[in-house]
């Protein structure tokens, strides 16, 4: 099954070329510099598998967090995890709990795990966790899937919040949280990071803020029995060394994060401009997107084919109610300038 | 679990510095010239997804091989595929065959699907096409794993033996080949490729001969049924977009894998003399690496902690009666020079 179309399928299937990939949340500031030389170096050297423990990597994410390497697993990617988190935790027949319209790849996962997939719907644009706490207690789920910041809408869960969804659970659920755009939320907002507590899985990633999506690794952090867990099951040699170097590379540049991380949120600011500029609200966001508000599942849906025929790749979620929002990746400046004059274009 | 300890993890446990990595047949000659620059313009754009699809690259070896595109599948190297067509074929409780202490990979693939493992045993040093085939018939099993060229004993089964292990399973079993050293078998021995039959699943990697084994991408060649199967099952991003592009570049240049199995088959035949002279046979070899024989599991062991020791990797196997062997990688004739030099002062 495929949770979403490539722009490359997609090209082939509409007969245009994509100038500007505003779909799919890749990050158009690049990896940092030092990244991107450690992967050239590496890639030299690619004949020699990579470490599969990845020590090097995991010691510094602990470093980093103030935890320890034990609480650290590195995967291709939080897809992965999301793969290898639904076979640990939950044995066919089981019950997981997602929102109805958050990040599918959970579903597929789920699914591929013969787990039953239950889904509390959002209140407010944002997944809601009395709903999401009610929905586990009832069904008595192993996992609830909660993605913070929110992957389509960009809302954000303070701490707090994310807390009581965790506390809600019944005991033996554990909360998987996929924080793939935490690094956008505002600094102190997202609980704070401790590899104590079993009731709870981050998955983290280097394809957002860090910029290198197409390299492939991320991570877990979480309770050093669960990562003794994964580590069974995990394939050993799986993590590509290129992304490994890359990864490795990219904490010890902060200013590269940094200015990415000003630069969207910038950028979040002149797209809502835009947006209202044209008629349209926007979702508030923490991540490196924003959702237009369109009104209706038939006005986002026409914005969206006249973008892509216009060579501009965007993507919309499908399940009401926020099947009237369009999502629109924050690019570098000169990105914008470019979808602020196509924009009215196909209004 | 961990099918093979890294050489990463074997330095911090032993205390010494790895200075010749003869383990883990990795391709001392390095990846294509041609691959390198690719994947290292590829590492700069890294915050795009590679195509999830592979596009370019199925057609590529679709192109090669005289088959369709719809008959490749490409992952994240042979042990993904090997994860996924366990999970494809068979559900818990079911029957999977391999042979006593061949790649031992397809066991943790096939116990993590919930398989139930039957092995048969080695035949003068080389997997026996009989046993496999009758303890297929016996258990009823689905998958039957067979490497050709063997790993760890280099031993090649010819086409017409392939053949009549395919023909001698039963009708709804599949017979797994995993072909990872295939280019090093001499032209014209193994089964000519083909897309039409649904009774095999040919699994290839970028890893030996093409020396990429650190960027993690192989494929499998399939019946389009099969490929349509694995394409639900897998992850659908999964595939680093830096191995995509050194895969495909790798496939335009024949010059450096002709060299690469050119100066391997060399090496092979130089190997064999440094044992001889030692006063050690060998096995035949159809793989870029050299199982030398001790005779018994205590010397072997030996010899190995030794050059382990002197900051040589090398492997063996731990399954009687394959643990008198000691494998050693083909290198350049410069690492080559080191072994030779090395090696009499272990014994």
């Amino acid at each position: 099954m495929v949770p979403f179309e490539a722009p490359e399928a997609l090209e082939k299937r509409l007969g245009v070329r994509f100038h500007l990939r505003l779909g799919a949340n890749e990050s158009l500031f690049g990896p940092s510099p030092a990244a991107i030389e450690a992967m050239r170096e590496r890639a030299a050297t690619s004949f020699h598998y990579g470490d599969p423990q990845s020590y090097e990597l995991r010691h510094a994410l602990a470093e980093r967090f103030g935890i320890r390497a034990d609480n650290v697993c590195v995967a291709s990617g939080i897809d992965e995890l999301l793969s290898l988190a639904t076979r640990l935790f939950v044995a066919p027949g089981e019950f997981v709990v997602t929102s109805v319209g958050t990040y599918p790849t959970f579903d597929f996962a789920a699914l591929g795990a013969g787990a039953d997939v239950r889904k509390a719907p959002y209140r407010n644009d944002a997944p809601d966790v009395e709903a999401l706490a009610e929905e586990a207690r009832h069904c008595k789920a192993r996992l609830v899937y909660l993605a913070n910041p929110d992957n389509p809408t960009g809302a954000l869960l303070g701490a707090l919040e994310v807390a009581r969804l965790r506390e809600a659970l019944p005991h033996d659920c554990v909360l998987l949280l996929d924080e793939a755009y935490s690094d956008f939320a505002p600094v102190g907002t997202l609980p704070k990071i401790s590899g104590g507590d079993p009731g709870v899985l981050r998955l983290r990633t280097f394809s957002k803020a860090y910029g290198m999506a197409g390299a492939r690794i991320g991570y877990v952090i979480a309770h050093d029995s669960h990562i003794r867990e994964l580590d069974k099951i995990r394939l050993h040699f799986g993590v590509n060394a290129v992304a490994q170097a890359g990864a490795l590379a990219s904490l010890s540049d902060d200013r590269h994060l940094n200015h990415v991380v000003a630069e969207t949120s910038k950028g979040r600011r002149r797209l809502r401009e835009v947006a209202l500029t044209c008629g349209f609200e926007t979702l508030p966001s923490a991540t490196n997107f924003v959702a237009i508000d369109f009104g209706t599942r038939e006005k986002a849906e026409a914005v969206l084919n006249s973008l892509l025929q216009k060579g501009v790749f965007v993507r919309k979620p499908s399940a009401p109610p926020l099947d009237r929002l369009v999502r629109i990746t924050i690019g570098r400046s000169e990105d914008l300038d470019l979808f602020e004059e196509i924009f009215p274009t196909v209004l």
